[in-house]
């Protein structure tokens, strides 16, 4: 079995996404973790990646002309992702970014040049698209088994933001809520970008307009922590997309909900095991994951049987295993790209300039 | 045990919401129907009067002036609101009028004049506040204990329009979609109203701009059948209130979601019983209707212990109970009354300038 | 529309149970409460007759034999239902009677002789089923759609005992728990009655053997506050009962699933309006009160379209709309009757006798 | 970071089971899979191991005599697992072992034995006991939160073998019905043993006398594929455990409800972030993973932020966490044990006894 050398960047002390990271790329089992450039400051790093049993390289330069890596995985702060992903691009190793993908579309088109040019692998995680029942989902909208879709409510509420800032998680907010880092969006980019993504996913469809308005509840003076946005899709359906870090009482509360013109689908990200199937004629049905008749893409998605909660790690660990199978040459996968990532911050953007304006309509 | 002769307007063969009303007047148990003009047709309503064991008035002004009366229930289409009501009160008759209260913001605010001048009761049926946890959110959002409401989230889909319009509902979804008959507003003014009064018997929020953007996804032609509306409230919170009477699945599922500086309050029509309580200090908490420790409102709107279902009739008894109440000078009560249905009137009105103008920012 | 004139038996002061019975005769609109015998005690009885709006008679007796009643509503503690409906059959006089039918088998079988005999209706209020999906349920189970019942699995837990029976509900705790007025069964009389019968109601099995053993972790010296059943039927199935009044958190939290060789069936009281049908071929389906295609049986038993909840008064009524057609000749209902009766007890007493010996199997 | 070099038994082509734990195995991360005999063929087994990019031996007593393996896991039918935990023992290896432990009481005393004389660690995967809700239960009864426990209701159904014996899940049905493999039960061995293994480990409490009938509904002539079992507790307390391995609908509805004097705890394998506490003082608590103020026990599992559902295969590593935990000698751990797994078939061989009686008593 052919193996993927990968390197770090980012990820290190009392980061959480590096280690669901690294996890994910134990969990497909086809990427060794050569080393990584922990932390920006290199005793850190070199600790950090003792404390975990790797290898710190001296800076990323170094790693990325090593030789000892085919892939890196970038797990920084927002504002570094695009020149990492740039740098490694040119030195021909494959990349694994973080979302959102950078903090302005202009850096994005470039990075989607120096993509183009580079023929290697430009995976963006957007997890939830890991789940085999938003795969199941994508399939059967595509296929029209809701109808025309109609209608689109996509809402993302969380509360850490309320709960922690002060606390335990104030690095965290920091860097969040200052554009310096962050980009235009605090709570649109960290997780409207997600439920944005996670529509066009399953859909297909893009805005062509959108209002957006913000609040800063807790962030005062810094970036949006909750937004409310209206979405006009290409096909001329409506919708809504409702973001929030100060939503008491909600954890990671994604959740979306397609209305078609025969049928709707809901998918909860709490409950990710279950997708619930309205078809005008009949009863509501409960798909699971893991039964029989899903589609191939929800099917190949899964590891294991009806009823045990496969869970984030699980949906995780399948972007990472499409991103190995596109590196190894085994075909094109549904693991979200570069032009995904362009997307993100128009979207970001648009709101951005919309809810300055006072939630005016903007084009995308 | 004093008692209130009740006459009804409209409510004849076919008209669900009829069977409710003199059905929560049974439960109230102070209630006598005498007799009522249940069609306007008056075969028919003599017909049904029949049926249902009841007495047929020739005319509104022979049943209003007929010394028969001290009340009266109409159940008409929209249009036919005001007009009766305003005639009613003139006749020195009580009212309990469904909702909305009419078809313009310009007859409510004649219809406040007249029930200022008449000193009668009037009180509108936006029954899902009678709910006892309804009353409870009250209580607690008001009493302080989730701080400053800083974002409320409203929904109320159905798909009955989806559904049955081309079938056992055609003629309802005939006069529902028709302006003349339903005002400015269709699924706005059918359940937008009750949503928008709901947020404000909670909060006791008003909102000061709001944008809508609407559909027709069935109703190609008429009013709208979806909205998508977001809310500026005059604590500067902000909100989003969706309604949709074609969305795949949903049965009546008005849910309002209100979150505060310190915690949130969640509630569902579908399941009413229970009102989830978190408080950014511990874990998500689950109220239930007939337990100790409630507010007076929700324990004295309550008929049956914990864990039985009360329901939909029960809580529109408790309307009825409290419009009885005020009929018999026992005081106010939290029953909606003349300017809440202008307030509703205003909504709708508002949404619909709005969404002509493609979806732009206006005054309430 | 013809009339039934309804006296009550208990049902005074404090008395939820006469309330709801009062309010399910009012609902159903086509009985008038003429007076009852509403305590033990004639004072109390005239006072409480005067708050309701209602008329007290001096005795039983002379309510009987008024001319005045056509039918009696017994809701008194259990030792007195059988001696007063006897004495009303006897003067030819319709039942409704509460749950559990006795206080014996015996006595349960004069008055079956006495029903026989009188020729009046007799009606026992396992009120449960007269939920819509309960009838659907009973449909489904009996046309076959689940195949061949293999697994009962029955369950009532409340708490009200561990909560309330030393303030609010003591006087309640007390006779419940007391030989000579609530028989042989504690909470298996109160409520292990109802699940038995639900599952007879649903599935027309009949119990062969059972096994019991019991708790008394409130009622120390008293009858049972929960018991564990374990059920042999007469198609070879198995099953389990569980009751419980001292069960921390649960509310009246009946459910029954019913396992088929082809599906299954799940229903739960405190969301009675959904019915969750899984059939091996596919999906679990969510069934809704109101939806099209469901049976007559649940069809005829709805009175509020989909998604508003309709609730336990609503069921309890449909007891009442059954019993009422029966008296008026229009045909056999769903209604439990005498028969239904004696075999509460015959399953009480089989497990009082059972958890006597320890736990041994007997025959019912 | 000391690592330990890990060896398989069995977990070869098709079998799901192997694929978990060399998951667990890997996201634990201290681990690395040296090699196995992965199948009783070893034809088969060195493809396979050339699949997995691993190594296979000859043969068992070569991989234990090999000096290049520390642990070992043993992923074999149940009547293999002792033979091959012995002779690791034996050869000083310390050994993970799947569920449950052997075929029989007097082979696993046997294993207790040479457990004690090795000094090697033993862990046995009843995997569900690593869900941190599951150790939050643990610590919340153990430290008197819910007061004196009263009653336990544990069930496990699952309908894989109505569903799929006669196709996908063949050859495991066939295994898993014949006694000489699986022992005297067949879903209760299977399953049966984690509902009682888990109510042990939360409660600490053992069961004195139970009661068992048992059905073949589709296992004609073969072993159990349900059961219902009636237990009497050593502090006094009653419960019942109901495992099914037909019962249509059902994935893997592990739940258990843990009933005291003062409250109740109520958990679910397929909602397993979520802990519902009721008070009998107050409204239920919805207690979540990664939510401040849990133990320590349920946070040191914890290895993602509130809301992300962890699932089945973060459970499963953490009791390989606890496992590499005892091996580095760090200390106990709540990882199940040799001793757990006898109380194991402890309670499989006196269910078999019970039903070959009929459903009598016996001490356990």
């Amino acid at each position: 079995m052919k193996r993927i050398r990968l390197g770090m960047i980012g990820g290190g002390p009392g980061a959480m996404i590096g280690q669901v990271h690294r996890l994910a790329a134990r969990m497909d089992g086809r990427f060794d973790l050569v080393g990584g450039v922990f932390s920006s400051d290199p005793d850190k790093g070199a600790t950090f990646a003792q404390e975990i049993g790797s290898t710190a390289f001296a800076s990323e330069a170094e790693m990325l002309h090593s030789g000892q890596i085919d892939a890196v995985a970038i797990v920084t702060p927002n504002h570094l992702h695009v020149p990492s992903a740039r740098a490694a691009l040119r030195a021909g190793i494959h990349v694994i970014c973080d979302k959102p993908m950078g903090i302005s579309v202009a850096e994005c088109r470039a990075l989607e040049a120096d993509v183009a040019a580079s023929g290697r692998v430009f995976v963006l995680t957007h997890n939830y698209t890991g789940y085999p029942m938003v795969r199941q989902a994508r399939h059967m909208v595509r296929s029209g088994q809701i109808g025309t879709v109609q209608q689109v409510q996509v809402e993302y509420p969380q509360d850490w933001l309320a709960r922690d800032a002060a606390g335990p998680r104030a690095r965290q907010a920091a860097w969040r809520l200052d554009p310096a880092r962050s980009g235009p969006g605090g709570a649109l980019s960290d997780i409207g970008t997600h439920g944005h993504h996670l529509m066009r996913f399953i859909t297909g469809l893009e805005i062509t307009q959108l209002l957006a308005i913000t609040a800063r509840d807790v962030a005062q003076g810094g970036l949006d922590d909750s937004a409310q946005v209206t979405l006009r899709l290409d096909n001329r359906a409506m919708g809504a997309l409702w973001c929030s870090q100060t939503a008491a009482g909600a954890e990671n509360g994604l959740r979306i909900r397609i209305f078609g013109s025969d049928g709707a689908l809901d998918w909860r990200q709490e409950d990710p095991d279950r997708l619930l199937w309205s078809d005008l004629s009949g009863p509501r049905r409960e798909l699971t994951r893991g039964s029989p008749d899903l589609c191939d893409a929800a099917t190949s998605a899964t590891m294991l049987g009806r009823g045990h909660p496969e869970g984030f790690f699980a949906a995780f660990a399948t972007i990472y295993r499409d991103a190995a199978d596109e590196m190894l040459g085994l075909g094109p996968t549904l693991a979200p790209g570069v032009s995904d990532g362009t997307w993100g911050l128009r979207f970001v953007e648009a709101c951005a300039r919309s809810a300055q304006k006072g939630g005016t309509w903007v084009d995308i």
